[in-house]
């Protein structure tokens, strides 16, 4: 598809939602309350605010107010030099999809990670294996687990998954239904397969995640100059309508995080993030 | 290849060269002046110091210095919105083929160039479109062209070509014998597919450059914090035993940008270089 092959656009925010760690300056009481009061029907939620809340009352908060909650984010982080902290890693997965559970979510994001004294091609093997151990928890929590694969230039301190060709690559091999992908748009919108890739994770019933946000020209720091939807590079409309023409029917999360938005009043920015969403994606 | 199926260490400096730009803080006569005490062989010139001696005068001295120059830095920037600003384009990278051969090099370095405003699909046809339309003048200077891809992270302000595998196609589909590639180990070591697509580059005849320098972990700036080889996690040695596979026998030109190492003293960076280059390359 062309870029410019656009779909048609969004009517309503029916399908919005926000990422606690987007709102990073409230803590989750305000905002799930902001969220709910603004008529966002989706909170993901990061797990240091749900760990401050504490996770049964994290749930509550969130029940209460009636939101949804896409995923869990994150888990991961699978990749280590040494056996123990490879344990340790899928240890702290199983807390993870405990707690997602407990929240009433059944998606984890899974950052994969990877670990500078590990070549590449190892710690891919790593990342196979720890999913591959998971799978039977995961099952028995009713939880699905999401790869979300990262942007190259995070190949050496978060993820050794930086194609949503090696995601597919690597759920492929797994070959458990509860093991699929999530696509933030701002890890691939560069890459020349994405079509053919965002088809290929539709048609195997794999697509489990749509995070939003843009890509800043020029961005000035490679992990907090996330950019609101509009205001970048990210053919974003495009994007959504392959995932749509991929099957998705999910969440639309908005996932940023910036210096910049976080330093603004954060009801006028969910106000911006409405408003972005509706008018560029 | 696995990343530790490392080849023999390298026991001189013969095929070492430097960038000027390695060396920023000094003009170019006391960059050659520099790099010749210091016994560097060769000297990887960049524009910018180029224009500020005078193109003849540049020539004059790296010529009495009896350095080699492994290549002029850089053309390219081929994608702009307007027909009108393509076309510059164009005779700027005359200009800078002209520049090469009055130099005494045979290889310019190409950044594909991409633009915000532009798709990417349309981005690459734009670079493909210029390449070809630059191949009868850089056959008759007598200088090939070295497309080098840059990192996906420059993909929103510097080059729409990305990946090596998207490099070598886009040489297969000109299939110039003076188009070729510049493998810069900073933009492509997280790629999965690099063994085989510098194996697919070297049998085509088409390696044409091979650039050093490291990744460091963890990176503060998207442009000016590349690292000394052997400081970040980049395989350097695996990567150089694979273009040597491919049968590269050209130079090894290190290229770092590097508010740090710039404010260092340059005679010891130099030597800085030249230890780790043996070291860890």
């Amino acid at each position: 598809m062309a870029e410019e092959a656009f779909g048609a656009p969004l009517r309503d925010c029916r399908r919005l939602a926000i990422h606690s760690r987007t709102l990073q300056p409230l803590d989750l009481r305000a905002c799930v309350a902001l969220c709910a009061a603004k008529g966002i029907a989706g909170v993901s939620l990061w797990r240091d605010v749900v760990h401050a809340a504490g996770v049964a009352r994290a749930a509550e908060l969130v029940r209460e107010a009636g939101l949804a909650v896409p995923e869990l984010v994150r888990g991961g982080f699978f990749v280590h030099d040494s056996a123990a902290a490879r344990a340790a890693a899928l240890d702290e997965n199983r807390r993870c999809l405990d707690e997602a559970r407990a929240l009433g979510t059944d998606l984890l994001c899974l950052v994969p990670g990877t670990a500078p004294g590990v070549p590449l091609a190892r710690a891919r093997e790593q990342v196979r294996d720890a999913v591959e151990r998971l799978v039977p928890y995961a099952d028995a929590a009713g939880v699905r687990l999401g790869l979300e694969p990262l942007h190259p230039m995070y190949a050496a301190d978060k993820s050794c998954i930086n194609r949503l060709r090696d995601a597919n690559d690597l759920c492929e091999a797994i070959g458990a239904a509860c093991v699929g992908v999530i696509v933030d748009v701002y890890h691939v919108w560069w890459d020349p397969e994405l079509e053919g890739e965002i088809a290929r994770t539709g048609a195997a019933g794999r697509l489990f995640g749509f995070h939003l946000c843009d890509w800043r020209v020029e961005t000035r720091d490679l992990l907090l100059d996330r950019e609101l939807m509009g205001r970048g590079c990210i053919p974003l409309r495009a994007i959504r309508t392959m995932v749509e023409r991929a099957g998705f029917g999910g969440w639309h999360e908005v996932e940023i995080f910036s210096r910049d938005y976080w330093a603004m009043d954060q009801g006028e920015f969910v106000d911006a993030i409405k408003a972005a969403y509706l008018g560029c994606c």
